[in-house]
């Protein structure tokens, strides 16, 4: 285990990055292309509209994967670059993989694969189940650990997605149950047949410094504040759009002051922990998503913000230590806290939801059906009507069970392809580093023959 | 007052802040709900549209007060983790009492009050003001001062703003006088009464550093860019909602470059002033407000924007220092030089534009009422019509006393309140720290055992 | 050239912008007026559509340029604050110079210019090059020499972008040859005329540090989020903007990854090189500028983006350095290899692009006018169909040609002048420093009688 940094073997990941891409370039050129450009005036009037009703949400999402969630991982101090940079090229490698998977899975007509915005936003949902698992490995897997464990996800989200969207017609707008419940399991999958039975010590450079717990804050707010265009951006324009953006609004801001509570009570000396308030204040928009757009009254998304929050909390203080001692379970970034039991409680709720819920207020009934829903999701079709109330709640919780089940089963699989010696997992003593992967500051560690003059300026600096 | 942080009391604020989650839920419960969905194509569309139109600058908005204002704080090198999650709680806590509130005065309809991006856009702008009026005693009051000072402020902005746009008609769409005056001069009416005659020491970790001034002016850049969503958000749509974005975007270039010349000038080596530069380029944001909608030519905005930059450096430097010396008046973030300065002088502009411009021209004749404008303010009512232009500017200059005098009133009473030693102010030693209310890096403050390792790593990062 | 700080000449600057500032005061309650607001519920309408079709684009490209650019230029460790309030200071003197000329150039109808939003952005445009070209003497150059640089370069952008896009017709929509590959060149014109034949040596503070390439990473990733929004605002509505946003997505996720291989596969340890990530992943936006709106297939834009990547990290590597010691020219970020390479590719591409494109699928045909088209970009006038594929190639070719002809020229020009001694260059000791035009953390260069306490504060911080 004890690799020197100088020989850590580092051509896999350009190997395997470039052959994906030739692939993708061959894959583009025979089956991709636009839709037909159309001359006419008002055809060009709807695609304009649907540019101007999806692009903005779009955009707020892009905001939220590759700025907030890349400065969320930042917490680690001297891990801060490979974090963000990780993540970016993560974010990219999923969405063109997805969009290949997709391409081939859904949209194959007539030889051709149609491109738009839309299929795009799909294949960036796909892309964040990877993101998120990621949080469960952090630090101790390496860039090409990270690909194939992308590799491996994608298609078997798109499957999952599949059984629990398409076939079983669960309610989950905001991926509460497909997209956070998945990749939580999935990840914990991962990490616990990546490192066995071997309880991760804690490593000196894991601990958090004020200014690498002060840009992963910033990083929360990032995502804090787009987070309703996460939810909304797939819902039918107009009513049920405009509940769950309200909807998200209330929840994550009673997760926000919720947090600041629990957190405050459970410390034994009151004093709140950057973690807590870096994660809990984000679970209610994890949990919302699944009712975001149901005719839920204001008070239950404030209820379900407070709820998924104060289990956060209570996750980060009890649960990951007990995972951590009894299973051996590591989860580097809290996502069981911050994704898994939100999600299961929000999944919970859309249960409750549609047994409360009378059928004539949904905002899934058919009847609803927008004239400009052209590009809007095609994830709520009016299935639910033909199933009844106590079917469709039924539904729900298989979904909640499919979405648990097949990425934890997944997860193990995956996991243990990841041990494979050529993937280069970092030796204990290079977690955690940036210098592993990057040329960055290398005359902090080598001081060559102007190290004096250069500490001189850097002092000046301090 | 020489508390040891081991007991300092910490138990008020998750106790407040529950007690009032609670009755949040509770008022949510029995009164507020969503606006009736309706299934009609037409009413879809309508609702699509406005939450097209009012989303993207209410996002815009959402990011300036989280991200850009919190960051903008942090210039406290020591104290940035507790001014982001401050200004993010006080936020968060200020914006769902307002809904509160407001429901509860003007939305009592029929037993339900109806939630829409309108109403949260309206309590986003009350919570503002106590975003601003923090400022003033920044670093030196406890999370349960700034809470109970939140709790006192919103009822009275409320009150305030009732009188100055309903009743006195006041045009102010960018809430120049409504906000800004209001909020600068009730924070210091807080400061004044809270800290009384003692003038505050220069406290060893109250000077920025580079890199808490680097992180600060991003916060302000955030801000800038920002700031005509802010100002724009409630006109009229069309030439009102056109003209108002103009005017800013022209006033605030303006201040950012008149910025540098005041600056440039006034220290006596010719050096900038990082505090200058963070707080002089928004100066035009504040003054353009009342004034933004309004058929002003673009010179005027121009000339706004430089005259209120002048203003604001010509407060740091010469201003404060006097008031600290003389009233022992103490403003942490120079909200007087940023709002209350600029304030003054838009709020004026206004009166001017009122008497000069004519009738005709003017944005706010009840004939350009838009037929999209149903979700747009109410602020500008066609009052002025049946006032005259006389009338109208001496109601301006009305609204301006009004907003004076009731904060500094009301300030002064809510900053006797703070001082009840249940709230626990912290003692001086500990103001400006980060360790007080966050479990931030113990490890710098109390070497444990692995401390020289732990210390070997640092010193290789630095 | 030994110049103390304490000496160094700082009067110039304010005196140039307050003028500045007057004249255009001045010019602007002369000339400029807003469009006569009309009372047609109609018109209205139409405005407020336009300004939801552009505002967000806007505000998004507001973000790119003060925010991302901004801290894409902080990757010098001491030179932060400089770096992003230069940046900020530029854009609005640019901004607003530019107004004043097109006003004076284009607009001037019947006395009066009719300011909008689309002249603000199209001035913002021309700001644009002004940023990219201060990256080749960023640190050496005083802020007066940054800002008689923009004097010049305004006004040649403007008499090459007319040439180009309106006498030549080339298509370009996204700015790849009027602003990338002019800037570029124009940069390093200026470099070479103010640096002459003097190889400049590696400066001590001009090594990045950790958290200096962690913000600049930042900033990168904020640019790439917006980027899109940059190349489609000034297309026209529907299909040609749809697909001009897909395109240039495409092309940034495959800069993204190729820049990984290639950076990984150059660097003898395989380690990835900070700046070859900041630059490499943006490479891909500014090559596909020009034929972002055109019928190119899919597959076209990720294999430009990929090799625009790959010519930027190779530039990095090889042709930065040959460039160095054969012909003295410094590049201090290299822009060269970000806007000068990939340029020139996009605009290779956009010649083949014209010369394979079929006449019935491109999206500049006159068939395809939008009826909401009114305040799109008149820069697609649809010349090409009376030229013949043939001439609309070779006039692509001439547009490069005069872009990169025009730009050095000036830019050589513009560089001569720039050695004015009244400029006021800084001493090769205080380059790269903030200290030399900031009141920045004094404390650490002189320290005073408190410096003890002050550094036992900070030693604590650390």
């Amino acid at each position: 285990m004890a690799v020197p940094p100088s020989t850590y073997p580092r051509r896999l990941l350009p190997l395997f990055l470039g052959l994906f891409q030739g692939a993708l370039l061959l894959f583009f050129a025979l089956f991709v292309t636009y839709d037909e450009p159309s001359a006419q005036a008002e055809d060009t009037n709807l695609v304009a509209n649907q540019v101007y009703s999806t692009f903005p949400f779009f955009q707020d999402i892009q905001v939220m994967l590759v700025v907030g969630l890349g400065l969320l991982l930042t917490f680690l101090p001297r891990y801060g670059f490979s974090a963000l940079t990780h993540n970016f090229l993560l974010l990219n490698f999923s969405m063109q993989w997805a969009l290949v998977l997709q391409g081939l899975l859904h949209h194959f007509h007539h030889g051709q694969i149609h491109l738009d915005l839309h299929k795009l936003l799909i294949s960036e949902f796909a892309a964040v189940t990877v993101l998120i698992s990621v949080g469960a490995i952090l630090g101790r897997a390496s860039p090409c650990q990270l690909l194939v464990m992308a590799t491996c996800e994608i298609p078997i989200y798109l499957a999952s997605e599949w059984v629990i969207v398409t076939c079983l017609g669960v309610l989950d707008v905001g991926g509460t149950i497909t997209i956070h419940v998945f990749s939580c399991y999935f990840g914990l999958g991962v990490s616990k047949a990546l490192f066995r039975a071997t309880q991760q010590p804690l490593h000196p450079k894991e601990t958090p410094t004020t200014s690498s717990d002060l840009m992963s804050l910033v990083g929360t707010l990032i995502l804090w504040v787009f987070w309703p265009s996460f939810v909304a951006v797939l819902c039918r324009p107009g009513n049920a759009q405009h509940r769950a953006i309200l909807n998200t609004l209330l929840a994550m801001s009673a997760s926000a002051i919720t947090t600041v509570v629990a957190s405050s009570l459970l410390e034994r000396d009151g004093k709140l922990s950057p973690g807590h308030l870096q994660n809990g204040s984000l679970a209610g928009g994890v949990a919302i998503g699944a009712v975001a757009d149901m005719a839920v009254p204001p008070v239950a998304a404030l209820a379900l913000g407070s709820l998924s929050a104060v289990v956060c909390v209570l996750g980060f203080r009890f649960l990951t230590p007990l995972l951590g001692r009894k299973l051996s379970l590591h989860d580097q970034c809290g996502i069981h806290n911050l994704h898994g039991l939100p999600g299961i409680l929000g999944a919970t709720a859309s249960v409750v939801a549609v047994l409360v819920a009378s059928k004539d207020s949904s905002g899934s009934q058919p009847s609803e059906l927008s004239p400009a829903g052209g590009n809007a999701s095609k994830v709520l079709e009016g299935q639910w009507g033909g199933r009844g109330v106590g079917g469709q709640a039924l539904c729900q919780a298989a979904g909640l069970a499919v979405a648990v089940g097949a990425s934890l089963l997944a997860g193990l699989l995956t996991g243990a392809a990841l041990r494979l010696p050529c993937l280069a997992r970092p030796p204990e003593r290079l977690c955690f580093d940036d210098s592993l992967y990057f040329k960055i500051q290398d005359q902090a560690e080598s001081p060559g023959p102007d190290s004096s003059a250069e500490e001189g300026a850097l002092a000046l600096k301090e």
